[in-house]
C-alpha cells in the first residue's frame, strides 16, 4: 500500500478501519469484508496508476460508486486481498452540449446532480430511481441501472453515448465521444455497461439528454385484478405512445403496508391493486390530461378500473408518487423481506403473480407477499415477508428456499432472475444455476480476454472457477 | 464441400460459378472473390453443422443476409478459402406478441416483411431504410443498421431484445428472450450486434415493436444556410420531442441532381439547402400538424427558412420523401461519387460542411460535392463527385486521397468515419488509421476470445494481423 500512497495525491489512501468501514459494508448491511485500504483517486490518471500498481501486486480492485446497489457488488468479497477504489473525488462536469443534447461527467457525479444540471440547461436526463441523491454515474453505468422511466427512455445502456474506462492492466480506453451513430468496429463501450466493474472501471461518461418535459400528468387507478392492471397499461400505451413515461404496479398488500407504516401516506381509495401512471411530454400542446382522463374513464366504464384519481397539483402528484416510493422503507420498518427482482414477458404478469401467490400459500404458509414493480417493463419486485413477529434474519435456510422457488418460477416463464439489480455477490448462485454452459463459457472468455489475472472486482458476478486466473491465483 | 452437402438438406450447397456469382459480388459491384460454395441452411441446426464442418476444415464462413451493405462486408474477401452462408432460407416468424410488443423472426426475414407483419398487428417496427425490401434482419443486426428514423427510435441495437447466434465453433447461443430488462451478467447479445458477423452468426432475433402511428405530418423547408437547417432541427425537436421522427438535410446540389436525373421528382421551390421533417405519433389527439406549421411559421418569420410546404395528402408526402430517397440513384446515374458516411457532434455540422466545401475547392478543384444525411443524428453523407464527364472509376489514386481527406476532417472534429455503414472490406484501412492501439488491442482480444481460428467472416473489419489465427493460419 506504500506504493499506492506514493503514487497518488496526499490523503488519497485510507487505511484505518474507521475510515474504511463505510466502504467495506454494502447498502443493505448484509456483506462486510475488510479491504487493504480505500483509494480515492482524483483523476483518470490516478485511477490508471492505482490499477497498474494493484495489478502488479496481484491485489484485487473493487470499484465503488455511491454504494447503493442491492446485491453487494461494490464492496469487497471474501477471500482475496483487495482495495476499494472509490470514484467520489471525480465528479467534474467535462462538457455540456445543448445542441447535440449530451453531457459528459466524471464517474463520481451523482445522478441527482446530472438531473439538475440537465434541468438547469432546459434539458432532461431521464434516469430516475430512489437512490438518485447518492448513486453515482459510474456505478449506474456499470450496473445498467433502470428505475422509473425505463418504459419510455430505456435503461442506462440506452442513455450512454460514450465512455472513458480504465482497463484491468491500467491502460485507458478513450471512448468518450458524443456521437449518435458510430459503426466503426466492435462497439467497445457495450462491454463495460452492466459488466459490474469486472472488465474495466468507468471514469467518465457522455450521456444523452432530452428536451425538457413541459407537462406531466400523474394518475392512480384502483383495479380489481392484475389482469386489469395489464390491460390498463396497454390502453394507456396505445393511446399515449412514448408519452406514457411511467406505469407502476402496486399490489393491495404493498399499499396497505405503506398506509400502515408511513405517516401521512394513504391511498385515496382502497382497491385490490393499483396502477400508477405518468404521462409527460416536451410538447406543451399535446393534451395529456385529456388523454389520461379518457383512458381512465374508459377503464372505469369497462370495469378495468374501480376508482381513479388524477393529480390536480404538484403537491398531489408528489403524494401519489410517494405511495410507490415508500414501499421498500415501509417493508423494512415492518421486518424486511426476502427480496426478488424478476422479469417475465409482459403478457405473463397476471399468471406470474397468481403463481407466486399459490407458491407462497402452498410452500411457505404464514409468509406474506409484497409485490410491486415496473409493470410496463415486465419487472416485478416479488418480496416475501416472514410471518408476523418473525424477522427475516431469523428464517435461516428458508431464505434460500424462497429465493430459488421464486426465481425458478420466473425462469420457467422465460424470464429473468435479476431484471435491474444485477448479480454482485448475492445472485452468483442464481447465475450459476440458470445460465447455460454456453452462456458461462462466453462470459468467462470475455473476463479472461480482458482481465486474465482477475484484478477487477474479484468474487462478483461470475461463479467460482469461471474466468478466474488460470494460474490458480485468487 | 462433400461433407457440407452430406450434412445439409438436398440443394443446400451451390457450387457452380453461375449459382455462386450473385453471392460473391457486393451490392456496389466493387468486390468479387470466389467462394468454395454457397451454403443455404434451412434451420439453426443446419447453420451450426455447417460452421462446425468449416471450422474443422479451417475454411472461412462469410454470413450473408440481403447483401445490400455498402462496404462489401457480406461477400468473400481475397485470399482465404471461404464459403458464403446465406440465411435466405430461414425467414420464419417464430412469435408475435402484441401485449409485450415483440416479434421473433429468423435472420432471413426481410425488413419490409417485419414492417408489414407489425403493421398487420396494429404495431410499428420503426427501422426504415432504402434497401428494406431486400435487407434481412440478420444482416441488419450484424451491421447495427440505421436509416431514417434513428432520431426517435435508435439504430438496430436499440430495437433488439434477444438473439439466437451460432458461434464460431458451431455451438448455439440461446439468447432469444423478449425481456425488456435482464441484468444477469454480461449482456452477451451486445457482442453480436454491429460485429459484422465476426463473432457469431445471427440466426434469429427478437425485436421491439411500438404502438402504430396514427398520424404523420411531413414537411419540406428551404433554408438559407446549414446553420439555419440546424436551428430549424433544434426548434422542431424542442417543440415535438420524440414526435419528431425524421429530420433530414439535403443540400441544394443534391436536390438539383435529383431534379435533373429523376423524372417527375422536383422540389416545390429552389433554395440553397433543404430540411425534410416528419412528425408522427400513435396519439391521435396530439396536434402534430399545428406543431409543424407553428415551427415552420416561426422559422419563416425569423429568417431560418425561406420557404416551406407541408404535405396535404399521402401522395404529396410520398413526393417529398422521394426527393430524399432518390439522391443515391440520381448520383449513380450522373457518374457516381466517392462516398462517405461521416458523423460529427451535431453542433459542428455547419462548420463541417463549410470545411468540406473549402477542402474540395482547395485540394480537388473541379470536383463537385453532394452532401445530404441524417441531420438529427449528426450523420452526413459527404459524397465527392468527379468533374463533369469523368467517371469515378477513372479517378485512380485520387479516390483514396479524397477519402482520407474527408475522413480526417470528421475525425479532427471528434467524429466518426463510418456512422452507419460499418467497416466490411472497404473501411479497414480507415479503421487501422484512426483507432488507437488500445481500441485495436481490445477488438483483437474479443475476436481471439470468441473466434481464435478466424473462421467467421475473415478479411473483414479488423486490419490484417489483428485477431487473426495466432498459429499463422488465414
Amino acid at each position: 500500500m506504500a506504493r499506492l500512497a506514493a503514487a497518488l495525491p496526499p490523503g488519497a489512501v485510507l487505511t484505518s478501519p474507521a475510515d474504511r468501514a463505510a466502504f467495506e459494508t454494502d447498502w443493505r448491511r448484509l456483506h462486510a469484508h475488510p479491504a487493504l485500504c480505500v483509494v480515492q483517486p482524483g483523476s483518470t490518471a490516478d485511477v490508471a496508476a492505482a490499477v497498474r500498481i494493484c495489478a502488479e501486486a496481484a491485489v484485487g480492485v473493487v470499484p465503488q460508486g455511491g454504494n447503493t446497489g442491492l446485491v453487494a457488488g461494490a464492496v469487497p468479497a471474501e477471500g482475496a486481498p483487495q482495495v476499494v477504489l472509490t470514484l467520489r473525488r471525480m465528479a467534474a462536469v467535462r462538457a455540456l452540449d445543448t445542441v447535440g443534447d449530451s453531457v459528459t461527467v466524471e464517474a463520481g457525479a451523482t445522478l441527482q446532480s446530472v438531473q439538475e444540471l440537465a434541468a438547469g440547461a432546459g434539458r432532461l436526463f431521464p434516469l430516475s430511481l430512489a437512490a438518485e441523491g447518492t448513486a453515482q454515474i459510474g456505478g449506474l453505468v456499470a450496473t445498467n441501472a433502470g428505475g422509473l422511466q425505463v418504459l419510455a427512455y430505456g435503461s442506462m445502456r440506452a442513455l450512454v453515448l460514450g465512455l472513458e474506462v480504465v482497463l484491468p492492466d491500467g491502460s485507458i480506453w478513450e471512448g468518450l465521444r458524443p456521437l449518435r451513430k458510430d459503426n466503426t468496429g466492435f462497439d467497445l463501450k457495450q462491454l463495460f455497461i452492466g459488466a459490474e466493474g469486472l472488465l474495466g472501471i468507468v471514469t467518465a461518461a457522455c450521456l444523452r439528454l432530452f428536451p425538457a418535459v413541459t407537462q406531466r400528468v400523474t394518475a392512480l387507478a384502483g383495479v380489481p385484478t392484475v389482469e386489469s392492471a395489464l390491460r390498463l397499461f396497454q390502453a394507456a400505451r396505445d393511446r399515449a405512445g412514448t408519452a406514457l413515461t411511467m406505469c407502476e404496479f402496486v399490489s393491495g398488500e404493498a399499499m396497505r403496508l405503506v398506509a400502515r407504516r408511513v405517516p401521512g401516506a394513504r391511498p385515496p381509495f382502497d382497491a385490490p391493486a393499483y396502477v400508477l401512471l405518468e404521462l409527460s411530454s416536451p410538447a406543451a400542446d399535446h393534451p395529456l390530461r385529456h388523454a389520461a382522463e379518457t383512458v381512465l374513464e374508459e377503464a372505469l366504464a369497462g370495469g378495468l378500473a374501480l376508482d381513479a384519481v388524477v393529480a390536480q397539483s404538484e403537491r398531489e402528484r408528489l403524494q401519489l408518487l410517494r405511495l410507490r416510493e415508500e414501499i421498500s422503507d415501509a417493508e423494512l420498518a415492518d421486518g424486511g423481506a426476502v427480496k426478488h427482482d424478476i422479469a417475465v414477458p409482459i403478457a405473463l404478469i397476471p399468471e406470474t403473480v397468481a403463481a407466486v401467490e399459490a407458491l407462497v400459500r402452498r410452500r411457505f404458509p404464514g409468509y406474506r407477499l409484497n409485490v410491486f414493480g415496473h409493470l410496463g417493463d415486465g419487472n416485478l419486485h416479488v418480496n416475501v415477508r416472514p410471518p408476523e413477529g418473525c424477522s427475516v434474519a431469523a428464517i435461516g435456510p428458508l431464505y434460500q428456499d424462497i429465493t430459488c422457488a421464486v426465481e425458478d418460477l420466473a425462469m420457467a416463464r422465460g424470464g429473468s432472475f435479476s431484471a435491474e439489480h444485477g448479480i454482485g455477490q448475492m445472485r452468483i448462485a442464481s447465475l450459476g444455476r440458470y445460465k447455460s454452459a454456453v452462456d458461462l463459457a462466453l462470459m468467462s472468455a470475455l473476463k479472461r480476454a480482458l482481465d486474465p489475472h482477475n484484478i477487477l472486482n474479484p468474487g462478483k458476478l461470475l461463479p467460482a472457477g469461471q474466468g478466474r486466473d488460470a494460474r490458480g491465483g485468487r
